[in-house]
């Protein structure tokens, strides 16, 4: 059994990581943190665990002080806040798996401009594994630190490396016009959140300012060996969950769409978690699973190709994807508790 | 393994159904049949169950003819379409989990009163044992044809059957008012039921006339041991999924609200189902899950209790409840592909 | 023209009173309050306010100063806080519409037991009219400080006043079940208000301690001459607005739909905002408007009668009442500025 | 007073024409023509009009009899549907504003080419003025026969007009990404359409073959002087109203964002319905108005610029902006019974 500790476990994404590794058969959980539920049963924050875990939250120095009982630590905190678990996580020899934006981008100084933050352990940004494992499957069954792909660079980046990878886009005309469930904004009490101010709207946000920028540059450019600069722009759109990466490019040279299907479907073949399909995705076809689902269009009429996917912002974006590296730094097969067809409704 | 045939698959339980069957360890599907998408692969249908399920539909009366290939056939259909596969599977021996309402009456001319349809096959009434496992389990073990309760009756008949068995209300004094999300109105192309029609928008609607109305009754009658007649009123809440029914009668004298709960945790305590709690149900803490969650007030000034239930109308209140129906008459643990955590959004 | 201030006019009330009020012929808006953005021009708030509305929100110690500035102030305040405006108002000669609760109940200890607070001015509570004008137009007319009614109020007593006036039922057994959009919980950041927490989910809240309960008691006992105790349940439903009030109570004789719908009919026929329908009334068919719809069904097997009602809670449960509660008060068409159509989408 | 007839009375479009005209102090409506509700009065078909139009709907044979009884025709009809009425109303000198896409296109063989359709009357297309006040206002003063533009182009014109007129992007670059509430698709009952078909779920849709695509590139391409080809990607978002057009291009040389939101505040400093505003557009801050709210971001890292508009695409997408122009058509104010705050919840 793993022994596992989650730090944020009653954010969004800790309470669907929570949930998942529950049903996992390998996993034990030994403890949940949450600074604002400290003491409370977990299953009184959410109501629909109750017969599952009853387990309280514990403080976060109090699971700082644990680390020693546990295989694998998740932290699923704000920008900053992961990188003392981190250090310490690595002198004790525990993995980590951080949830969070600490150990995502490879150049400190990138780090220091998106999120205003100075890094205070640069050492660990190299040994921080980036956990997308359709491409860095191997480093991270060998990694002690993994970075967990934010949920808009995981459906952007699975959108376009395959055209990066193989030079069929001019990477200077990338943009990404990304939509996201509400879910994606956290769980914290700000006006801008409620009900009634995000239902019945949609508005785009933090245009040409979004910190996943250069995360999704830092994957596409390594993928291209080519400095990439792209726009991106993230929607707020009233539902819970999913995101939509609606991704274009003009075309190098003239391609026929089922050229590039067939190399997408080659591309992903062994990445069981990436469906290319025919149709459009939706949202609602992967919602509940850990699916990146990927199509595209050609437009004959401007030379552009128009990839799109669709993941589970909660699950590929976040807390699937962690418990998909946890199985592969475990040597565990890959899907494991992961085999969730996605729930229509 | 038990091989099942499922009829209405792609309907709205239909598909949940298949769902959950798909993942039970000890169930192969052997056939999915939909009038609507004969021959079309059923991950067409529904892109969610690409990688899952290529099967096509096959039409009812191929269905109808592929009886003896299977150990259990469920049918969820509109009324009185479940009429000739209860006859034939009952000749032939096949056991048959009706989702749909041709079976659940006990009395034909109710039937035919709220159906306005004749039943044809009323000896199948008797036979047919009326699957609530929460009192009726030792019957439906021995079944071989379930009548799996409806949504309405299922959330509703859980929160008021202690109350009347133990004779603690004024019977005649019973309101059930329901809210429901709009996949209980099924998958039908009619214009009510269209996102604009419905979203932003709530409505009772068949009041004093919905046909869940003599179901209800006649479990409650069934524990009370007298004849009991009630008020139900349905609405349409703009949400995908869930019930709450909130129940409303007189109490016969003064009770602590401690007393009533415990009665409530002693009635359910092997009914791995329904959790019986002190904060009040939310359908979000619920869904996605086989649970029953109930609590209940009691208005000191009026003497009246309110009992509030939560369920997941696709699941507790159709097919979820047919697998633990299922489960239980063949001799599985009856919790068996249905472990599941309600998913908080 | 009149001459108004606001205060709370960014609340969701507060800023729809503002939105009609900007419309309404015979008004001018001298000052609009709002202690959470001082400073700060109401467009900035609001964007949709943007060519309208620029003038700047004021704190609430300068709307004190300026009550001498103007004809009629507008008070949409959590409950204690409108007091002391209520004092300086009547005694400055000024006249007063509470949106908030602090005028609704007569009788003082009732205000301390729902409320929580000490009523500072007893005197004001004999002299305050109660502001629903389907019952009160005379007083309203000639009344210097109007109590606005509650949203749930005031679609739970129109949906039974002409019942308990003409003692067609049995007053104690009164079951109003109501259902409200999110807009009905303000907009105060708190996590049980965010999208994510409401959005797919129904509950009920305040399950037999609601305050709006005494307030409905003392206009159904004031109308039925006797003392009306009754159980209200209320609900949170995910859309922005509406309420929809089901009461239940059982006849005292057996009726004819037609006669009590004749009645009704009867009842309401010089009230302009209020619509019998023979239809069963939906929140969005009164969406941006200030009608009340009611409609009603018997069921016979139980003898219960089944009104419901629907109204906008911001406009007929808030701030359309309120202007034609001023409409009255100044002499001016009971209609003016509210002849809205209800906005089908 | 003018006298007008409306066909398609009962779609989403048709209907909001018909509220908004009938609070038009200068309009009476003559006839409501809807061949699904042939003899109904309009208020049977949509409650929320009872008190106000109980006009029963003609079918659209009576309605083309009727033609010589009004001054002006609306036409909300399927591609194909208002050729005829065309053709009449020029003929015996009645005024026809079409919001369908009769008329739209100036070319027949790009009529052909993307609605499948012959034109049988190409004269009229000449005599047609494209409906977008903010650049043909004295063009429409003077007309007969007005094409409303479509929901997409209105916004997505509106948003790139400054930049091509002025020759500041790239047109080669252009792509357009436009996000459309559910009232968009129309009252058609089919399953796609269904409330849980589209809640919680966002997808493109008619991706590189949308109608609205050469619409657009006509009116950017006349405003340019020069041949525009773009991309244009319309997606569907589970809300009942609003577009959000999110335009990208590349800039030809490098601009301040003050410099470029100075051009478009001059540009459209006659235009009433257009808002310049420094804050991004969310489709909630012009619901139920005319309003077309424009903002612009560049990304120096890419020297593209976003621009975003939003609208409410039954308003100023359809029935608003028809009214508009019938306004200028017949010497009225052009804001008249447009003067509409947009309700922010």
């Amino acid at each position: 059994m793993i022994n596992v500790g989650i730090i944020g476990a009653t954010g969004y994404s800790g309470t669907e990581l929570t949930r998942l590794l529950y049903s996992h058969p390998d996993v034990n959980i030994d403890f949940l943190c949450s600074n604002s539920y400290v003491g409370e049963p977990f299953c009184d924050v959410y109501s629909g665990f109750k017969n599952f875990i009853d387990k309280k939250c514990i403080n976060i120095h109090e699971a700082f002080e644990r680390l020693n009982d546990i295989d694998v630590l998740f932290t699923a905190l704000p920008s900053g806040k992961a990188l003392e678990f981190g250090k310490k996580a690595m002198d004790i020899g525990v993995k980590l798996i951080d949830i969070g934006s600490d150990f995502r981008l490879k150049d400190k100084s990138l780090y220091k401009e998106w999120y205003k933050l100075e890094h205070t352990y640069p050492d660990l940004l190299s040994k921080a594994v980036y956990g997308l494992p359709e491409i860095n499957k191997e480093e991270i069954k060998k990694a002690n630190l993994v970075a967990n792909p934010g949920c808009y660079p995981t459906a952007s980046s699975l959108a376009l490396i395959p055209l990066v990878k193989n030079h069929i886009i001019d990477t200077s005309s990338i943009i990404i016009d990304a939509k996201s469930g509400v879910s994606g904004a956290g769980r914290k009490a700000a006006t801008g959140n409620l009900f009634v101010e995000c239902n019945e709207s949609i508005k785009a946000y933090g245009v040409t300012t979004h910190r996943h920028t250069p995360e999704i540059e830092q994957t596409l450019s390594t993928m291209a060996k080519e400095d990439i600069k792209l726009t991106f722009t993230p929607h707020l759109v009233p539902m819970n969950r999913g995101i939509l990466a609606v991704c274009y490019a003009t075309l190098n040279k003239k391609y026929k769409l089922e050229d590039l299907l067939n190399l997408y479907r080659d591309f992903y073949k062994d990445s069981c978690f990436v469906r290319v399909t025919e149709e459009l995705p939706e949202t609602r076809f992967v919602k509940d699973s850990n699916f990146c689902d990927i199509s595209l269009r050609i437009d004959h009429r401007t030379n552009k190709v128009i990839v799109i996917s669709a993941i589970d912002n909660l699950i590929k974006g976040a807390a699937g994807q962690a418990i998909q590296n946890m199985n592969l730094m475990f040597g565990i097969e890959e899907t494991k508790a992961l085999e969730l067809i996605p729930i229509f409704a």
